[in-house]
Formats: C-alpha cells, structure tokens, sequence
C-alpha cells in the first residue's frame, strides 16, 4: 500500500513552530504528573527538534490505493501499521550509518498538521529528529533516568495462549543472560 | 511502554483454528473485488500458517504503564506505534538470520482473540507466521504477481511542507537508481 509521506523539514522557522508547539504540549503533559515525577519530567531530554539539523515527519494515507487495499479488509489500521515499520526501517539504517533519531510525541497531532500543511484525512503518525549524537548508549534514557524499568522479557512471552508461560523461551534468554 | 506480549503458536489445533479464521475472512474480502480480480485475489499466496512451524502473535496492551504514560499525552496510539517497532525489529533480526517471516492480516482481529485467549482490552496487531523460505525475493510478491506496482519514492518524500518536492533527495534517489 505504501500508505506514508516523508517530509524532510530543514527549514528553522518551520522546526521553531514545532518546537513552540512541543513546549505548550510538554507543560500539558507535565501537569497530568504529582511531585516530584512532575518536576523530573521537566528535566528529561525529550526532544532536539532545533538541536538536529534535519526533522522528519512521516505520514499515513488512509485513502491512498483505492477503496478495497489487499490486507485491509479486517483491519483497516495496517495502513498505520505499515507506516510505522516504515520508520522502524528508517531508524535502524540511520543507527547502523552512525546517526541517531528521537521520536517526539509530545505535540498535539492536529496542530503539527496545520504547521506542515497537512491534508485532512492524512495521519502525522511520527516526528523524528535525526541528526549526529555524540554516544549511543545501551540503556534507555529514560531507565537511565530512573523513570521506568525495563520489562523481562520472559514475562512478555506466552505459549499457544495468552497468559501461558513459554518455557522454552525463557530458558533461552536466561542462558544467553537477556532476561533483565 | 513496552505494551507488546508476543504468543508462540506451535501449537497445530491453534494454527488450524486460525487459518480456518483466515479462510473465513479471504471469501468475504475476495467478494470485495469484482472479476478478474476477484480470482487473482483468490490465488495469491497470502498465509503460511500451517507450512511455518511457528506463529507469532504480537499483541499491544494500552492498559500498561498506568494512566500517564511519558509520550503519550497526545498521541495515545504511540502504543500501538510501539508495537510495530518491535514486530518490524523482530521481522529484520529474523530476516538477517535467512528465517522468512509472514504478516497476515486477513482474520478477524475479535476471531483471533477468542482463539488465543487474548483480554477484551489487549490489541491483536501482528499475526506473524515464521521459518524457512525456499528463496528471499528482491520484488515483493504483490508487484510480481502484478496486482499492484511500487510507487516512486522521489513522489512520495516532501521538503518543509506537504506537497512541496524535495529535490535534494529527488536527485540523490535517482543518482543510486532507487527511484523506480
């Protein structure tokens, strides 16, 4: 279906609207939190959107290809579904050329449309920031942070049915010491 | 987040039970093509289900993380955005190790719940059958069989605005003999 757009933004004035539009979102989102989350959300690093020199907004179509899209039938959202493997496949290869991307969701859809001229029907599925990091690190920011712990995976893992432990698995991970 | 659960389907009574599912939903989507497409329709080779000795259903619980989820606040679908994330990284890592990997999406999504137990609240998004192909083809199967052709990348990529050509990249694209 191919149901995605990339708009390459470079332009600064554009990426300060957006930026604007992050910051009226982030002191929305910090007010949902009590203290002191509230205050150390403020302080995490959360988007680059002026700091990188290239943004991407990548968008999803759901009129494109006509009225019956093979695959859609029962699930009308692949096309959200493929736009968004879209921009794993993007964030990989910029990772392997040695380019990191932030994803930042922190801004309101609708008014991220009216900034990029957005057609109506269309999705603003993701906004990425993409640019030189000075280090990857293998622990996520935001567990590095002391915000959230990462999930064990042998917990997230069933078998022919949900809810059921998959044994087999687990012992995998655990030998190859991935279970953390 | 980490919304995803992922279910290991080796099991060949559940396998059955969702291919019959699938059979189910290919005669009501083939009866949404009119002739010749309706019968090309019905001869693709759009499922492995019982051919792959393992499926994999990867599923998107919003429910996790509490009410205030960091990333969230304005795009709650960031959840099932995730989600793909991880079945597009799961489909790559696959890849890269010569096992092919299948997504259907033609199953009711409340029919494959019922069969694998999934909680009303929890979203079925992948459906995944997985293992060895007889060969990796450059041209995805769906324009080898002629049922539709990629679309150029040149008219798909913006710059700074909807609708705007990003020459830049348009140039690029076809200096790499990418933009076919």
């Amino acid at each position: 279906m191919q149901p995605w757009n990339f708009i390459v933004i470079r332009d600064r004035g554009v990426r300060a609207a957006v930026r604007d539009a992050f910051v009226q979102e982030r002191v929305r989102a910090a007010a949902l939190y009590e203290e002191p989350r509230r205050s150390q959300f403020l302080t995490l690093k959360l988007e680059g959107i002026l700091d990188a020199p290239v943004n991407l907004c990548v968008t999803c179509d759901p009129t494109r290809g006509g009225l019956h899209v093979l695959g859609r039938s029962a699930i009308p959202e692949t096309d959200v579904y493929s736009t968004c493997c879209a921009v794993q496949n993007f964030w990989l290869a910029a990772r392997a050329e040695g380019i990191g991307v932030g994803w930042v969701s922190i801004v309101q859809p609708e008014q991220l449309k009216r900034i990029l001229g957005i057609p109506a029907p269309v999705i603003a599925v993701a906004y990425l920031c993409v640019g030189f990091v000075s280090d990857f690190s293998d622990t996520p920011d935001l567990e590095r942070a002391g915000w959230r712990r990462r999930l064990s995976l042998a917990d997230l893992v069933f078998e022919d049915q949900w809810g059921r432990p998959e044994t087999r698995l687990g012992t995998a991970f655990a030998a190859r010491g991935e279970d953390r």
